[in-house]
């Protein structure tokens, strides 16, 4: 008699975005006439740029000439893609060699099948608020415990609060933590770590041998050149941590899907056996994975020549422009924000003390426009909201026209 | 301090297609001269066909236009690919339905995936010999239990011998099992199940509430219209089977990647909560994956138009034309033969009974061709060895040749 994994019965809520979409649905159906204006989910909008569409078209064409064609390629991503990744590290002065990355079909899956490979007891930190994947796959994989409903959280995870007085960034924790999640630029907050903030974590890390789970997904969207853009610009992290990376935001690939993680080979866990992450890692990826698209690699491989660089940049600084817009609407409102400088994402103090999810409902149904609920992801969240400055210019520059014109503060 | 996950110390050995790998680069480092000529791993060489690629194309063009660009799709899949799944499941009399069907990247990633929904303590049944993923999924969650050297298999696993007495396939489990992977056309062994050897598996299966895990990667290989391409042909099968199909050997997506799961909301499981099951699914995909890239679900819904269709199947009749000719070599040479007939894999009896990596060293060194070894499937495979059919004619012509002018019996 086969019977189904229970832990996802202590699974808080529907995923934050699919609920979103029901209530967005929800109105709509409503009010048949009213058009939705979208700063929800972190979605890209704007076109795959010429040399990455160059790239995808050529490979296409390889694969369609019998003395071109490839099948399986490396489950690790071909060689080319993890040497031109490697290549980019080092224009940053960070060591990551090519046999260290490993290509995947976006940081999603990879921060979500990372805790795979760590022992079922371990205990697990993450920045409250966090993307909902890191905690939730912690909750099916057993190690989160059980939800606290009046609490809003998981008896087993140690959460790491965000917030105004913080700067939106904790301090180490104070207790026991194994495996620490880390995201800079944050989603939701839309904070970056400073360099000073992050070496705190890798001493943390080293001292108790924990590992540094560091999701930087957004890091093209750093503009200030004194704010690291990967852990490895931190002197020890090569000891104690893994870096993600998504071609999403960095270069439209949300729908394409190609990311990649570093584990170094000098990881250090419990019992001193350096590379055993690696090839934990490797053997995960052979077994339950097949290699990213070849043709998709073939974009990513043209999105990090010089050329991809500068047209990917000019495509950031668009959504940095929405960003700007978003940042200065909500500044003429007299309502609190952050983010929105480094990142893509605008975080917002809901006018009132509102809670999220009732700031959701009226800015919906007043002016119209989805936004992402605080509370959705974490209990630190409770009382803000994400706003995202993906979008096409004119639909941002409505969506903030019917703030201005239909919010009632 | 960070532990790692200890089921993955239990796994036997490495995964068999690296060891391949390693052996078969290790010969050619020691005899640079020779070239060695491969039917081991089952990768296809054939190009993507002109539908395919008028398909791929397509999309990158719509993808590089801000008026048609996406991003983010359905975790699920696109409507239109689901939907010509289902349909395609209608021509042969099956009911799927478009939301039962989860478009993925491929069956790899499916049939090691879906284990997670299920409990930890659930009977694992596999058929002996079977593809490497089945087995070495459950062992890193933990369901497997210890490797018992002696006898090759896990102890919690229940192995169904496939051998000659029974003609390469199973009769159901004498005790319990929770869990059953079937393989149909099977992998490594070429046999294909019948109507009636499935029908005794789903009456097992709804009797005691076991799920079938039904890998259909194979199914665009049979040629004999009597046997059945899905296990959804057998009544009752929509109460306890999920399904599993791959574009990389239909369409030639080895390097691409696509392939779908359907799990039935009919699926009765030990609760009797009908849905329950697509239910966790859905909230696992969701959760784990961002969807299959958006430009091969358009490559792989051009595959499924019927001009798509019939080149496919082109290229299928190339292969098999292959594995004819390797049958018929192993014939002359008086070495016993199964499968090749409607699946793309021809497996064999060992001449004198040499052992299968043994085999496998002979096959190198004298004829300077990779197979792959039966006991790498499962114990049962010992003794065993299968060779591939895919590859361009005049290198699998080039290969016999050298068996049979090399090989010394």
């Amino acid at each position: 008699m086969a019977k189904l994994n229970s832990n996802y019965d202590k699974l808080a809520a529907g995923y934050l975005f699919p609920e979103i979409a029901r209530r967005a649905k929800a109105f709509a159906s409503a009010h048949p006439s009213v058009k939705i204006l979208r700063m929800g989910i972190g979605d890209t909008t704007e076109p795959l740029t010429p040399t990455i569409v160059k790239g995808l078209h050529e490979r296409v064409d390889l694969l369609a000439n019998r003395a071109t064609y490839t099948g399986y390629g490396d489950s690790e991503g071909e060689l080319p893609l993890r040497e031109a990744i490697a290549a980019d590290y080092a224009t940053r002065g960070s060591t990551v060699n090519a046999d260290e990355i490993f290509v995947s079909d976006g940081a999603k899956p990879d921060t979500g099948n990372i805790q795979t490979i760590f022992s079922e007891d371990a205990i697990v930190a993450v920045q409250d608020p966090a993307y909902p994947v890191y905690v939730d796959t912690n909750v099916i994989a057993g190690r989160a415990g059980n939800f606290d409903a009046s609490r809003g959280l998981y008896e087993r995870i140690v959460y790491m609060p965000c917030n105004e007085d913080n700067g939106f960034f904790p301090s180490v924790p104070s207790g026991k933590a194994d495996i620490i999640y880390l995201c800079s630029p944050n989603n939701p907050t839309g904070n970056v770590a400073t360099r000073e903030q992050l070496t705190a974590f890798v001493a943390y890390a080293r001292q108790h041998r924990a590992v540094i789970l560091f999701d930087a997904a957004y890091r093209d969207y750093i503009k200030d050149p004194t704010l690291p853009r990967s852990i490895y610009e931190i002197e020890g992290a090569r000891e104690c941590a893994i870096e993600f990376y998504s071609f999403s935001k960095g270069a439209g690939f949300t729908g394409v899907r190609l990311g990649w993680c570093v584990i170094p080979k000098t990881l250090v866990l419990e019992d001193g056996d350096i590379g055993k992450t690696h090839r934990l890692w490797t053997r995960r990826q052979n077994t339950y994975f097949n290699g990213a698209s070849n043709i998709v690699q073939a974009g990513a491989l043209a999105a990090l020549t010089p050329a991809g660089k500068a047209e990917c940049q000019a495509t950031i600084d668009y959504y940095m422009q929405n960003a700007a817009l978003i940042r200065s609407t909500l500044q003429d409102l007299h309502i609190r924000c952050f983010g929105g400088d480094n990142a893509p994402y605008v975080w917002l103090k809901t006018p009132g003390n509102m809670k999220s999810w009732d700031f959701f409902d009226k800015l919906l149904s007043e002016a119209h426009v989805v936004g992402t609920p605080g509370s959705g992801f974490g209990p630190s969240g409770e009382g803000y909201f994400r706003l995202s400055s993906f979008g096409h210019r004119e639909n941002i520059e409505a969506a903030l026209q019917s703030v201005r014109q239909n919010l009632k503060l």
